[in-house]
């Protein structure tokens, strides 16, 4: 297996994130989740980190993003972090949708794995996913594919798969008594340490997909909104 | 449910983390796994994340510490810590098994998950556990007891329960090829984001252990080795 170095990035909600993970163990994650905004955090974070594990940014082989759906400010600055990295190093960009990238956080079980974004308005962000193992590893399965939908629809497709869900994500805190009253599932939430947007998983899956040849170049690479902006849609 | 907020810190290994935990959200979580010693990274890792964000350390409610076993040299500085912070803050300790701990990184798989920390001359700190859904969260329950043990010895044992198993942990990449030749269950291996220690974890099942009431004063606590140290072995 091809070994990769490779930097994520994730500022696609609350979470600011940065990690880096060569073949497969975490050299090095932080995350906050705070009020500040991610132009006051993800660089000084990056930087603060490089220094820590003396870090040479050349020896990254690609640059792995959230890339959406998210905050539209959030995307932006990830994706301008990205892309400033990977244009300044010449190195490819691997773009792990968010909702992949939260999924992977609960990579091993056996249940179905719901990450919800809260898009406002009873909306959410989600999929539905399961994973697979083949060989030593896991493959991430796509089982309901990723819009933003109704939290009521989404539980409503779920109770007809008649499968145990894990749920994660923001939306869990704001649905989690729609998600009581309209589950018949048997469900449960992530604990706190998975719970979230981790650098550490785009990572991690960003090294599988680059291992499948999935990149782009810098000026390629676009964040993935799903949805067009308030503003766009009031226009 | 009781809302607890608590720092959990592990250097029981290669590792040394840092987060904090607040209800079932991570606010913030510090990892790296680098050459320098943890006398020089947890305390300024701390007040890094500290000052990230704006944390009051007189608003945690406990401290929890992978408590062992471990490196002798790692648990000692990560006892000291919490220990120094219990003390000066007047708050409890959470003393958090590092096998514990580790497992938790899997929390929601229905596989046998089987931290692996590698102890010299073959063997290794190991144990197995299950997750159990209760409700709307999960309980860890040991299937096999901790204990320093021959890796083949604890295969053999893994492979009369038939079961699949994920291993994760430092011992991974020293007994791979033992595991391959003499594992006859079904495993994987955890991917990098939860392969080794996390402070998270150690938080977040702190902060499940602190609801159940299992906390200690800081003077009462010692970090558990499970063996001797070496030096002892030969006086």
């Amino acid at each position: 297996m091809l070994i990769v170095k490779i930097l994520g990035l994730d500022s696609s909600g609350l979470v600011a994130g940065v990690a880096v993970v060569e073949d497969d163990v975490l050299l090095a994650e932080y995350t906050t989740n705070y009020k500040k905004t991610h132009s006051q955090t993800l660089l000084p974070m990056l930087d603060e980190l490089r220094r820590m594990i003396e870090l040479e940014l050349d020896t990254l082989d690609a640059v792995a993003v959230s890339s959406g759906p998210g905050s539209f400010t959030g995307l932006r600055i990830g994706s301008a972090t990205a892309k400033g990295l990977g244009l300044a190093l010449g190195k490819p960009l691997v773009e792990v949708p968010t909702l992949e990238g939260l999924a992977w956080n609960l990579c091993g079980t056996d249940r179905l794995v719901c990450p919800l974004m809260d898009a406002r308005r009873n909306q959410v962000y989600t999929a539905a996913y399961e994973f697979e193992r083949r060989g030593e590893s896991f493959a991430l399965l796509p089982v309901i594919g990723q819009a933003p939908i109704d939290i009521v629809e989404m539980l409503e497709k779920l109770n007809a798969l008649s499968r145990e869900v894990i749920f994660l994500g923001d939306g869990v805190p704001v649905y989690q008594s729609l998600i009581r009253e309209h589950c018949r599932a048997p469900y449960a939430f992530a604990p706190a340490g998975n719970s979230r947007q981790r650098a550490a998983s785009v990572a991690s899956l960003g090294a599988v997909y680059m291992r499948q040849g999935k990149t782009v170049s810098a000026a390629e690479h676009q964040p993935e909104y799903l949805r067009k902006s308030q503003a766009e849609q009031e226009r």
